[in-house]
């Protein structure tokens, strides 16, 4: 057993031999490490030191590394190399999604260049084709390399097969069966396989009761699907159900991560996918466009509460709860909203009726608004605001609950009808409403029950 | 190709069926239903309806619609059947990390119960010894169906091997190769047994430089280890490192999703993982915690405002920004600790080191918060709002935006110290905070500044 590698280790190890220029003691460094590990210490390293690195290992190795880097990573990695180069040294090594991967973060000319020094025409084709698709749909997802056997052999045919594409494919878990105009008919485990007698039919072991995804499913349909079936692998299909490609369990991994990071991106109000190491530059500009929502946010408050400008100078403790009033329905809010867009990411909610759940949803704004209510006009009393006061900052308080719980549930439901993420509707867009909205109530309702203050 | 069908055509023509109790019409319907397709409509129908469905089904689909079934649906359903049937008629038909699944569910008597009918003695040890890892190690996430086999075969023994384990063990992606003393010595994957001499020995094809975990590893090393290394399987070994058992790509899938999930709730605020479908009681228990702990700091703002009476009485306009100060740390502190928060998760951290990224984090702020800041200033002043409070309150947003950022920062990595779920610092704890600190900065910028008002 060889176990995982420490990035720091490897990175000790190898700086001195980076201003060294010992060749043979790098060679015999880099066998003891998974590509993987190598990958990890590029975000410490230089550019030159990097291409040092790619060019002492035996080239599978030193493509299995590039293609484990960030994609930032990649982008930089790839300026200094030329689209001949990346064409023959990289792209030849990897399978065909990783290949479109690549081609995809490259400028659009320099990716036409790289398809261009690709001496397999029918590849450079297909590569090219799949560049159209998407990245999030299953086009954009699947790899050409596959197995397909006609539903006519016999297993040893399929052996055979498997034999000749050993070499392309990488790891084979399934082989689909087509019929002579590719028309995908099903799929046989490798395990029945190795099972059955040489020489009976391929169609007798043939699972025909699969499941497939058109080329255009989106991706969250394909991580649905494998999730729920436990998929390890699933065929894709064009309009006329033709075997075109399959997708891996490890590409859709990688896809639902990529989904719950932007779900938690979108409700902590940052625009982008950013990491603290980014430059500072790229982290405020991905966390400017919310903040001006917040502030946009703020001066609109500014100026509801300017219209009360008599009711607090005449009563400056209506001021003191401001705060307790807003956040408390920014808070219910982004509560009520985190539910429906992690019932609609599950797909867990029953159905996309909104007024059954905005009964529900009154119900616990209600209850939770009346326990808090009933809080703080004990506390408010204890600390002797005076009866009047206190009953006008709890009559708020459930309002606002109520009221900030009812738009958290309807806004992200009306938000996936109009196919805009919902997610949208769990950050700093919804606790800006509710701010202004919250205060507006709060005032109102100090104007009416305190009377003509 | 037959693919997925929908939950509403299924429940469409099955509640006449289950009204009438047409067996025979039954029985042909669900024939034509994936057992993960009828477990999706347990969530509408009866208690026992769905008992009459499950036992119209050969046995083997029956326990894949219990397996599919939502933990929640599992614990009402287990609650009709007696331990002995648990024991005979489910466990019996499911792999042992699903057993185990179910067994954790279960009151511990019964759970008990169920394990003195198993039959055979020795998987009921095995079952009662992976109950006491936590459902969230590698040990409670592995099965230990797998084929094993000794590194001294050949490959046709180990092909009788599968052929023998082929009932028990549904899908096989790796055989597992041990010594005499059980110690994993190697993996071999099935492409290369089907594409290898049948007499040659299986140590020639074994990777020795595998990965593998122990039990007690987390799941997030687990699932950390199979994404980095695009893993479909796992093993899992004990201390000696000899082989106890396997985790499946799937059952990792679920793992990241939970956790992604969690990360959000805690977010929003909400301290258990509920759903819109479920009941008011408990949708109200799990929001009132962060709703309370909102209060709480609503009550601190309120009593530090009021320390600043005679102020706002003097210029009411103060309490026209309080609501834009607030709402501005609170975005930005999120917006921080949502960046290390995701950081610390995928371990795409460089260093834990708080300092640098303290420095990085103050530049971030400071250009945002004077960017904000100037914005609100020429705001103010075309709304007429006077130099000096337009000053005061560009003062103190700036102020907030860096503190709170700084809060924001340096919170989840201390939790993470701590071995606290650092996603507790991107929710209402952090908001709240900022809330008090920052109208608290805001009122004493503005007495300093605007002089003794």
């Amino acid at each position: 057993m060889n176990n995982v590698a420490s990035e720091k280790q490897l990175l000790l190890e190898i700086k001195p031999i980076l201003t060294s220029f010992d060749v043979e003691l790098l060679k015999s460094l880099l066998l003891q490490y998974r590509p993987e590990d190598i990958a990890d210490i590029f975000w410490d390293i230089e550019l030159d030191e990097a291409k040092f690195i790619i060019n002492h290992v035996e080239k599978q190795k030193a493509v299995e590394i590039i293609r484990s880097l960030d994609e930032e990573l990649q982008e930089r990695f790839f300026k200094g190399y030329t689209a001949q180069e990346i064409a023959q040294d990289v792209l030849g090594f990897l399978d065909s999604d990783d290949a479109v991967d690549i081609l995809s973060i490259l400028p659009t000319q320099k990716a036409e260049e790289v398809l261009s020094y690709i001496e397999d025409q029918d590849y450079a084709n297909s590569l090219a084709a799949m560049l159209h698709y998407d990245d999030d749909i299953a086009g954009g997802l699947m790899a050409k390399e596959l197995v397909q056997v006609k539903y006519n052999w016999t297993v040893s045919q399929c052996i055979e097969e498997i034999r000749k594409q050993a070499e392309e494919v990488d790891s084979v878990h399934a082989v689909y069966v087509v019929d002579d105009r590719s028309i995908l008919k099903g799929v046989v485990s490798l395990k029945d396989i190795v099972l059955s007698k040489p020489h009976i039919s391929v169609i007798e072991i043939t699972n025909i009761n699969f499941i497939a995804v058109n080329a255009y499913a989106t991706g969250e349909e394909v991580a649905r699907l494998m999730n729920k079936y436990d998929l390890i692998t699933i065929p894709v299909v064009d309009s006329m159900t033709r075997l075109i490609g399959r997708i891996t369990i490890d590409d859709v991994v990688d896809f639902i991560k990529e989904e719950a990071d932007k779900d938690f991106q979108l409700q902590a109000g940052l625009s982008e996918n950013v990491e603290s190491s980014d430059s500072v530059y790229i982290l405020s500009r991905a966390r400017l466009p919310w903040l001006m929502v917040g502030l946009l946010g703020g001066l609109g408050s500014s100026m509801i509460i300017s219209n009360f400008e008599g009711d607090i100078s005449h009563l400056p403790k209506m001021a003191f709860f401001m705060p307790v009033v807003a956040a408390m329905g920014g808070n219910a809010g982004v509560q009520s909203s985190a539910i429906i867009v992690q019932g609609l990411a599950n797909n867990t909610l029953k159905s996309k009726n909104i007024l059954p759940k905005l009964g529900k949803e009154f119900t616990v704004s209600l209850l939770n608004g009346l326990i808090c209510s009933a809080i703080l006009l004990s506390f408010n009393m204890l600390l002797g605001h005076g009866y009047d006061l206190s009953i006008v900052v709890s009559s708020a308080l459930v309002t606002v609950i109520i009221f900030a719980s009812l738009l958290g549930t309807i806004t992200p439901l009306v938000l996936d009808k109009f196919n805009i993420d919902p997610a949208l509707a769990t950050g700093p867009f919804i606790t800006t409403i509710n701010d202004i909205v919250g205060l507006g109530v709060y005032f109102l309702l100090g104007r009416i029950l305190l009377g003509a203050i």
